[in-house]
């Protein structure tokens, strides 16, 4: 497959050529989405390789972590604090629904939707793998004082506004 | 499915539940991982949609936009620099040299590898899908000066020497 579309419509970007530096310029060691989806790519596997062997799956644990710390969410908000496509969070939800660690219930609001709420025994399922994350949270801030991770978190809160389709 | 192993064997976490604080303590809006991962889903996502629009996958685009910057490196070093499984790099790189972006040419040093170079061809499709990526970056950094993003980034590199498995 060939571009010609790149190859051959170059008054799109030939425009702003020149508006800043390129890669090179920057650099692969200075350039924050590269740094971050590295960092992320090793948190992210390092994690999922723990929660396997405690027999959850990334969006479970994802899950039952935002329920953990904001219950009754409806789906599509329940998915954007997951970070999961939404017909992964419905699996997810599924499987949890029938392990008994969440129940779906009738938004009184709405009667088209429905929120999810964690059950007791999520609670206690996610207590007790709550150590593990905290402990891949603390790899890697570990050298950082509370300062650097203050002002760190503080951009973080930022960029996310900055990048982020919804209002929350 | 039930998790016995985590209802029963509670020996292994019991132990660390004082250590550190709840995610209810620390708040979603305060958890980095959470931040991090909702930043670059959203960024990635945009950065695909855009990225698809010019006939190119996000696998390519890394492949592209790390030879760009470091030409010639292993399979398996590109793999980790592009942020990719090596199975998908190999097939993106298949991809790319299928359409004259990139060449794989012999190790010198080492008779059983193999190298990727980008071609004159790559470069010039990098160079103009760059002001795309650049503007994504831009908009992540909207109103952060450049005091701000530099100790951003000198933080976010230490973070990827806590939680990187390779020594580069």
């Amino acid at each position: 497959m060939h571009h010609p579309e790149i190859s051959t419509n170059a008054n799109l970007v030939d425009e702003d050529r020149t508006e800043g530096p390129t890669l090179g310029e920057i650099g692969l060691q200075h350039f924050v989405p590269y740094l971050m989806n590295r960092i992320m790519g090793a948190y992210n596997g390092s994690l999922r390789d723990d929660l396997a062997r405690l027999g959850l799956t990334t969006p479970k644990m994802r899950t039952l972590a935002v329920l953990s710390v904001t219950d009754g969410l409806a789906i599509g908000r329940l998915a954007v604090y997951a970070i999961a496509e939404q017909s992964t969070l419905s699996r997810a939800v599924d499987a949890l629904e029938g392990e008994g660690l969440v129940r779906r219930s009738p938004d009184p609001g709405d009667s088209r939707a429905t929120r999810v709420f964690i059950t007791e025994k999520g609670r206690t399922v996610f207590d007790r793998i709550w150590p593990t994350i905290r402990r891949a949270y603390e790899k890697m801030f570990a050298g950082i004082d509370a300062a650097e991770r203050a002002a760190f978190t503080a951009t973080l809160q930022k960029l996310l506004v900055n990048v982020r389709k919804e209002d929350f």
